[in-house]
């Protein structure tokens, strides 16, 4: 039985967004437990059914707006505080919100603790690509000024997440650039390659964005800022087409024929690009697994979500997080030693 | 009559796009004289019709992976060095080049030289958006690692090229970010952001790439890096979307027939993301006026690239960037005056 905490007043269709996804999660999935965190006197009269939830009070919420740092020093008993406990004090195994992405960062990092040799945790997104496999871009966006070592941690991370949770036995790694070849890049880009071409990964060197929706990278590295406006512009871009067809489509009666035939076809594809169906995203390099969602979740998301932080807690993604890095860090000093023994 | 000098050998399908193009222009447009530069014995094969058209012989050529420092050095007498030496001698009033970028931004600032106050020269896009108007993102890929002072400049160019050439009395600028709220960002967006505020720009603060394509800004602002990585990574989207309804509609007779009533509408959604309805990029700052195509520039993209240098030319966009930036110029050192006076 995995328990997961569920910040059950975070996001803007909270809290029957997060209910219904918690319901829809425990009708399916008998092996999970949701603890649904929030004010029950709004709750408990969305709940239609209670097999597999139980709910913890509290009346105090982080706002949307709110300053993550103000949060954390004065909302330690809202529904995001204690859900963060709850996992700290291992009365859960893992933690979704849909609520202020920063606050949320700020209670992992400080209730959770990051795991060794982690300096900065960072949010991994997975896109669907078009090899039916998927991709990971880290970091999509909690650190927007990075060191190369911070690129690399995440590049490892991300490695050991496309190993551990999508089964891909060596994930091609690559870092998000302005072009593929060797002499594109900036200044942190540079030096973060010359250090990953150092290291026992797979690194396939520069990528671009669109190699994230063909498949040509399992993981593509960024640092935060980066990460975060390739996100947001691939997802306006989406949006931008969809609203192309549909107002075409309106202005034409044939049009409207032919869509017929291919809503099937429009639904598919925005399914394909449709953030609710992955869920959120994880939060890599915190002592618990966390998972965050986009504030606009619905009922799908927020279950995708939930089953998405009981996989990582049965496939033991922080484990394997833990292992692969320590292992790195065990290569840097033993590198180092030697250095030392040789001059 | 303007006279516009192209890069008859550049891009990957040179010279028979460039000849193409060049025919195509000529044919529409009676006001315009282009002179083609490159191998005459690959070019007058080529070439039907020679109304509006000369020829300058040479048979140097820069190559596509050619480092542009080489190019420059070595390859004065090519094709791109003697197009760009036509303006500089006042032969041609423009140029348009589709051959490898990063020479052609070396020829383009060597050549021709800098405009006073002016520390690099920028490529801006354009993209039409859901307005029906046309966004400019600046830089899309000429300087990576910039300083607050280089995007200010950016915004100064971008503003007086939306003014100058789009229409738009008074645009909308922002810095591409993270998001929107004054808390994003990262440090070279924190600095450009303050320094934006105390001009006399119609700034709007923190954009997001999206804003490009929904027309709530008119000018969007980033360093090359980020603003290439977003650049393709758009451009990978779209790419993305219709492969996924082509191959959608490949798999279904239903969908093939539902295909036939929306045809009209697909091509007219591709029109608008088409680069080639562009035509190119025109390079913002050097003393010249200068588009960049896309290597991949085809015969409708090189026309609608010499018609866009012709308009860049008519509408005095050289010029109106000189006059905007000395006027900003002259704002600062009166204010370094009033400084010196005070304290």
């Amino acid at each position: 039985m995995v328990r997961i905490a569920v910040d059950g007043m975070g996001g803007d269709y909270a809290p029957s967004a997060i209910v219904q996804g918690a319901e829809w999660i425990c009708r399916e999935d008998r092996d999970v437990r949701v603890i649904l965190v929030g004010n029950e006197k709004a709750i408990k009269p969305l709940l239609k059914e209670t097999r597999g939830i139980e709910i913890i009070h509290t009346p105090v919420e982080v706002d949307m707006g709110e300053s993550p740092s103000i949060a954390l020093r004065k909302k330690r008993d809202s529904s995001m505080g204690i859900a963060f406990e709850l996992v700290k004090n291992k009365e859960a195994h893992g933690i979704v919100t849909a609520g202020n992405s920063g606050a949320a960062m700020a209670f992992a990092i400080f209730t959770l603790g990051r795991i060794k040799s982690v300096d900065r945790p960072a949010i991994a997104t997975l896109h669907p690509n078009i090899k039916g496999s998927i991709s990971v871009l880290i970091d999509a966006g909690g650190n927007v000024d990075c060191k190369p070592t911070h690129l690399v941690q995440f590049a490892i991370m991300g490695d050991a997440f496309a190993r551990c949770v999508l089964g891909i036995p060596s994930p091609k790694v690559g870092v998000l650039s302005n072009g593929e070849e060797e002499s594109k890049g900036n200044e942190l880009t540079r030096e973060t390659h010359g250090l990953l071409k150092g290291l026992n990964l797979n690194y396939i060197g520069y990528v671009e964005g669109t190699d994230m929706y063909n498949g040509n990278a399992d993981v593509v590295v960024s640092d935060g800022f980066v990460g975060n406006v390739a996100l947001k512009i691939s997802e306006g871009v989406a949006d931008s087409i969809i609203a192309l067809l549909k107002e075409g489509i309106e202005k034409k009666f044939t049009r409207k024929i032919g869509y017929i035939f291919l809503k099937d076809l429009f639904s598919e594809i925005s399914r394909k690009l449709d953030f609710s169906e992955i869920g959120g995203a994880p939060l890599l390099g915190v002592d618990g697994v966390t998972v965050i969602c986009h504030g606009k979740s619905n009922g799908k998301a927020i279950k995708n979500a939930i089953g998405m932080a009981k996989s990582f807690v049965e496939k033991r993604l922080n484990e394997s997080i833990k292992e692969t890095i320590s292992g790195y860090d065990a290569l840097q000093k033993k590198k180092e030693k030697k250095r030392w023994i040789i001059f």
